[in-house]
């Protein structure tokens, strides 16, 4: 298996011209970071809504960075692909709490993180300022070992008026670039005028966040979206069939809903078969 | 919140005559336990297979007894009704094993165990003495504070002659209630005539194992089933779709099969917002 270093090195050039445009999906435990690498991906990333939800937190950075940190290491250690985790706010405001998260993902053996500028106050950003310092941690504290994916929520948390956002983002943008970003995350973005206009002002792969109700990952790349994920949509998928499957349960006692989405006992032991050699 | 005294003491009274027949789904982490909490079933299993999946291991005991124990203690502080813990064989050979592991469901706040006589090897069972000596053991570790599930794979694992299983299976179920344990579990029989003969022998709650092709709820617990699981079916159904979600995101970068099993961020969020509270 690749050494953290080498699977970061792969990960920085899946972002660079040459490379085909990344479609990263989102896993929430080992088992769906295994299917999600078998399907062929070269790289999976985390949901960090989905891993709380897995471990019975609500999104948010309600879970401790302990806690994400044991559990990006329980997926990146059995991955053979680049793993990106998804590390909130960095789990503190300040940069020594950034650091000390950012130290603990490459310990795990991650490749890359997605750091966001939401404060958790509602509505409200870290300071340009402060983004960039936490930034700069996370850049000193990893050395090249990691892709540093910043993520702006301008448009997600709806921060200022409407007709700034777009401006706001591509200042934050370029800001959080000088402070060592390698690329840019800009959620909550599916209007096809601001993504084309986000991926020329920035001068880095811009990453849009799709699923359902966003254009297809095809659409997103010819609009020069360079890296293409769906956050916690496929993990809130599989909480949609857990339902049905419980409903069905419980009202007729029946199997209908497992049955349809068949996936062997013989080929999961397979999947996970390398742990224990 | 219920103590983990008060969860095992309605958990038994569950098993007992006047309650509902017990159909339990079985559940691998914090998300899939709260999703069947929220159906209203009134008590929930884990599948180990399913946990060791989700944590990327291989089924049969691969998985440390720590982090089973630390897994299944995440899923009980989170659920407000009972957990019955599948510990497999123990997590180890000898009763002292058995009797660390099962503490350790104690303190973890499950309800309930599920402990097997497989013993590792193919087609072989802990000798039936070997058994009610763990089986005690599990007891005297516990007290009455656990409900104590007793698994002969003798069908199973197909162990020896097979014109010798049902009468094995029987001969077992009897000494290991006679050792302590509260149930009996036999998975790997679907059989009307088989079914019927055990749960006419059998003296205590017999348990089987339920899902595709097999009888559904109604019909087992019509034959004199008490307890019905469905083992790791609903687990793989899931690694299922997601594989059909990530086979049509590689394939042509859309969303349908996110799309088709609907659960919303915010339902989501309210289903663990008491964590936080």
């Amino acid at each position: 298996m690749s050494t953290q270093v080498e699977k970061a090195d792969l990960f920085f050039k899946l972002h660079q011209e040459g490379a085909a445009l990344l479609l990263l999906p989102n896993a929430w435990d080992v088992a769906s970071a295994k299917v999600f690498e078998a399907a062929g991906f070269p790289a999976v990333a985390t949901t960090s809504a989905g891993v709380a939800f897995a471990n019975g937190y609500p999104d948010g950075q309600k879970i401790s960075r302990d806690e994400m940190l044991s559990h990006i290491k329980r997926m990146a250690s059995v991955l053979n692909v680049p793993l990106n985790a998804d590390i909130e706010g960095g789990y503190g405001p300040t940069p020594a709490d950034v650091a000390a998260t950012v130290k603990g993902v490459v310990e795990a053996g991650a490749a890359g993180i997605n750091l966001e500028d939401n404060n958790g106050q509602p509505n409200a950003l870290f300071g340009v300022e402060a983004q960039e310092n936490r930034i700069k941690a996370a850049r000193d504290a990893s050395g090249k070992a990691l892709v540093i994916n910043a993520r702006t929520d301008v448009f997600l948390h709806q921060v200022g008026p409407e007709a700034s956002r777009l401006e706001e983002t591509i200042f934050r943008a370029k800001a959080y670039l000088s402070a060592g970003a390698d690329s840019i995350f800009v959620p909550g973005v599916v209007d096809k005028a601001t993504i084309e206009t986000l991926v020329k002002a920035i001068a880095a792969p811009v990453n849009i966040m799709a699923g359902p109700g966003a254009p297809s990952a095809r659409e997103l790349f010819a609009m020069g979206v360079r890296r293409v994920s769906v956050g916690v949509a496929a993990m809130l998928a599989t909480m949609g069939l857990m339902r049905e499957i419980a409903h069905e349960l419980r009202d007729s006692g029946t199997y209908e809903h497992i049955a349809k989405h068949p996936y062997s006992y013989g080929e999961a032991s397979l999947l996970f078969s390398r742990k224990s050699e």
